[in-house]
């Protein structure tokens, strides 16, 4: 279905026919993007909350400046959604976030309006004020570069280190806040509540303000009083003005805060901001889902709902007759719960994802004893340890992606000390529509190298479940439990708690010439693969790892000295991953059978579902059979 | 040389000891441990100027405090010296930093009152804030939990994330910022300036007890004035004292500066500190290297000068007659304003370690191109892959250790946008006496599963330099150069630039039987070895491969064709290393050479000499020649 744009939105193919406007048509324009965004999400999915809320402030943005030359980078990006259908990508945006379309996040291949790519949070300081300084370095005196980011971001470690840059880097950088109170969870943390005491009753601007008046009031009666309100004014001076905001403290002008849904204000207040030069940040207050009101009301549910019906706002769901199997993550967050309830050592951590790992599950039933530390990978991981060297069993819930930020506290503060903490990561392997900064292709690699780490993945439910159980032992280690998006295999899922041997696979079934070794939710593939080649009677081994590290040497050794023919399966990276694992135990010890490893190669795999993803790296059930049947046709080359 | 202790710090053999002193004889206790240090260091070596500068806080903290039931986290930790010699390492303190001997830094194993291990910056605020709340959660109301976090510390993304954490956390903390302007080098950022501006002069408290006098004076002016006052009084209640300080404004009571080398107000501050509950700060200022002239006069130099003369304060050196090869740091470093005059698309970005990692040389020389943005890793990663979006190329120059904390960044921002920045890890392999947390083990590993980067490691200075030169070109995309802490081999090593094809190895000998497969700098082991072996009429092949990825396939091809057993050496991690790459590309082209990787197996190495470490490791040369010699005499196992 085509959607149609309103009357001036659909006059406008790049941001320079914008700017064309007069600025008494931009609210109408903002008003058309609104609509033609809801139009667009609710039949084709995708964030939606994020981009309503700043439909004005991308209006105003690229109104006043003069993209793609000044430089707009959006932090992490779902919110950008308006800025792509501004910067001429309307007609193609109903293929947002399928496999070959469009990009849900700002894409550098995609368009030259799309600056810096992002998809993790808190990076665009960083990035525009590279960008404002090779400017500098080049003369461009006039180029502008804006960071436009969420005060849920804005808690992220690197913001900071960013502006702490900035405010000494003497380069042209205005940073946009936009202030709606929310990451995908409610934001948490005490910049927040110090965003909020600026922005209610008694705002900073307002004291100020008021203080200048009464000075000039003072300085009335008489010359005296003159003396003192100097005296005043210099301490106020000193103090309120230079050092009263947090943002001044670190040597950025402040502005705001300004009501980020009045667009002819914004695109005023822009336009003065752009004469002023060195590093400024203007604090926009927004309201996610704005213009929306469903979305309003219930702003997580509505971050990115799904399909749904734009008039009433029912949110489409598929219904079954029978049992589904659960998301991984409800598996993890009611186990949670369970594990917690038996063993009060146990807490949870999660760097504000509570509702995407279902924490809050947890949050709900134990608030002192599971934490939302805002969108901070590395305290996460240093504070599970702190808690560790307590005696306290942390789990730690991350996604793989951006477990990557929180590795060197991975290493430093959890293995190199041989902790207890529990790091269940979350979309490990393809995350789908949102793509390559999602996709948690990495941590098999980059975990395994690490002294004391023991590494797993279930296969299934009952799994995830027993594998947690087992790490919330004594004196176990750092543990790493790493799951996909999405459903598991058991409708029936609440299988008693077993305690599992570390380290030990499982055989799914024995067989004849060719094995296959599958680490994780991925050998249910292999299963199925099994059960179809059984009808032409052919029957590999298929082994469901469990860890891939420690190995099972034990099985291991049974499989080599079985097998010449070697397949292994993993929803990750093939570099340094669970096949190359595989590959040194066998080269170690002197084994010199013919093995595939099926995973990931070595490129950037872009968004698409799951299933498209996995043929497109080749290690979906096809792939899998395909080279059972290869490796049975084939000898071996020596 | 044992070094006798001062009367009063032989007495102390834990905190204990110290408690039962008279508060008059704290400033004694301090001077003998002063001077403990200085004697010590002076013919032992270690960190100098940080422990100096902390003598009185050490002694002051261990004094109010109950230790270890109160928790002490130091962060970085290379200040604890004077830590160690309270808490019962005074006898063995003279081990420091020696192979088998005390840990440069405090250690959970060596300890109870090395509550967090440490090395890295700016984690000790998330670990003290995991034990606050464990101890919340464990009813334990009277334990204090203290973070003493240096000013360079806090410009780490992570300490503000902590922050932002423990301002809402309601649990009992202290953070000590020990202010002293230094982390090795000067520091830099905002932060810096914000803390000087409210240390110097006017001081915020200056201010705001200024303020107060006047309001108490405007107020005789009369029923008006008293008015107005009223209404400044509560305008300045909102914003001087509420928001005024950016710590505030994080939710934090502030206190302070108060200076650092007075003991005995120290001491009485902390005393009150302990009864006023929630998340606090004590902003202390202290001079590194206090007490010793030329350590405060010359703190970069005196952070760690190596042995000295107590007295005279001369450094000792080595002199040699002949040339010696240089460091790999300075080749960097001279080679970097080389290819910049040559380039003007060439940068350089450290993240604090302008001396440690010598872009000191062009910081000098082109200010406006050669960055310090901080101990920031994150924002320097992502600050150069904003540079390289305009048409820069970036050279970022991180410890191997230390870009662990960037790893986020460099998957996200540099790695899934091919941009050309030039990341030059430093002290890659096994730092030294720095120990575990300095070593950079995992760097092969961690890099080269990313797609797009290129994993070189230089064997000499003329292959460091060329593989800069070849990095620098255009389009290369990102590029990792791994070289370890300390000398090369030649001493004439100011080569002509040359371009080098990327992903190419270097034939240094061709032999039989066994092929020998170095990667870096430890190449030179293998050359010593083979040249040892000739005199037996023992001839291994010897393979510098320069390229960890792309491998060099045509070089192994002709290896793994010409002989059955191979060899390969590294300084890191054997665990998906770049042994475990040369097994991917065997196997993967149906290969069965046997096989015998050297490198870092999957443990901790402590501190020690890199021979010493290389040796515990077993890739030191004997180790290499035993394995040429096993190989050669055993038949392979099938």
């Amino acid at each position: 279905m085509i959607i149609q744009p309103g009357e001036l939105l659909a006059s406008i193919h790049t941001p320079a026919d914008l700017r064309k406007l007069k600025p008494t048509q931009l609210l109408q324009v903002s008003q058309e993007l609104r609509q033609y965004i809801i139009d667009v999400v609710s039949i084709h999915g995708g964030h939606f909350g994020a981009s309503l809320g700043v439909v004005e402030l991308t209006t105003a943005l690229h109104y006043v400046f003069n993209t793609p030359y000044d430089q707009l980078v959006w932090d992490v990006g779902h919110q950008a959604y308006g800025h792509k259908i501004l910067t001429g990508r309307r007609e193609n945006f109903h293929t947002n976030r399928k496999y070959k379309g469009l990009s849900g996040f700002p894409k550098r291949k995609e368009s030259e309006y799309d600056t810096f790519g992002v998809g993790h949070s808190s990076t665009s300081i960083s990035a525009a004020l590279g960008m404002a300084v090779a400017s500098k370095y080049k003369h461009e005196e006039d180029r502008q570069h804006i960071a436009v980011i969420g005060d849920g971001a804005m808690t992220g470690g690197m913001a900071f280190e960013a502006m702490n840059h900035a405010g000494v880097a003497n380069a042209n950088l205005l940073v946009v806040l936009n202030d709606n109170c929310m990451s995908i969870d409610p934001n948490v943390g005490a910049l927040k509540e110090y965003l909020t005491d600026i922005t209610t009753s008694r705002t900073y601007n307002k004291v100020r303000d008021e203080i200048w008046n009464i000075l000039g009031k003072i300085s009335k009666f008489g010359p005296n009083a003159q003396h003192i309100a100097s005296k005043i004014e210099s301490g106020i001076k000193a103090t309120v003005l230079k050092q009263s905001n947090l943002f001044e403290g670190l040597n950025f002008r402040y502005f705001g805060p300004i009501d980020g849904h009045d667009i002819n204000h914004l695109a005023s207040v822009l336009e003065d901001l752009k004469h002023i030069p060195g590093p400024k940040i203007l604090h926009c207050l927004t309201t996610k889902g704005k213009g929306f009101e469903l979305a309003e009301k219930d702003q997580t549910k509505w971050h990115a709902p799904g399909l749904f019906d734009k008039i009433t706002g029912e949110i489409y769901k598929t219904t079954y007759d029978t049992p589904q199997p659960p998301k991984y993550q409800d598996v993890f967050g009611h186990t949670m719960v369970e594990l917690a309830e038996q063993n009060p050592k146990i807490m949870g951590v999660t760097p504000a994802m509570p509702s995407g790992c279902s924490l809050n599950i947890m949050m709900a039933a134990m608030p002192d004893r599971a934490f939302d530390v805002g969108i901070a990978e590395q305290h996460a991981v240093t504070f599970s340890a702190g808690l560790a060297t307590q005696g306290m069993i942390p789990f730690c819930n991350i996604y793989s992606t951006f477990m990557q930020r929180g590795y060197d506290q991975v290493v430093h503060d959890v293995c190199l000390q041989n902790l207890n903490v529990v790091f269940c990561l979350d979309r490990a392997g393809f995350a789908g529509a949102d793509g390559p900064t999602h996709h948690g292709a990495y941590d098999i690699a980059y975990m395994r190298c690490i002294p004391n780490m023991i590494v797993a993945a279930p296969m299934n439910e009952q799994e995830l479940r027993n594998m947690m159980y087992s790490a919330s032992q004594d004196n176990v280690g750092p543990f790493t439990i790493r799951y996909p998006r999405g459903e598991g295999v058991m409708p029936h899922w609440r299988t008693p708690l077993e305690l599992q041997p570390i380290g030990k696979g499982r055989t799914i079934q024995e067989g004849e010439e060719v094995a296959i070794l599958t680490f994780g939710h991925i050998g249910n593939y292999a299963v199925d693969v099994c059960k179809k080649l059984a009808y032409d009677g052919i029957n590999p081994g298929h082994y469901d790892m469990r860890y891939c590290k420690p190995l099972d040497a034990e099985l291991l050794h049974h499989i080599f000295t079985k097998y010449d023919k070697v397949i292994t399966v993993e929803d990750g990276c093939l570099q340094g991953g669970f096949g190359s694992a595989v590959l040194e135990f066998m080269v170690d010890n002197g084994y010199t059978s013919q093995v595939k490893r099926l995973g990931m190669a070595d490129v950037i795999y872009e968004h698409g579902s799951q299933m498209e993803l996995h043929r497109e790296a080749g290690f979906a059930p096809e792939d899998i059979e395909r080279t059972v049947r290869e490796l049975i046709g084939v000898t071996v080359k020596v």
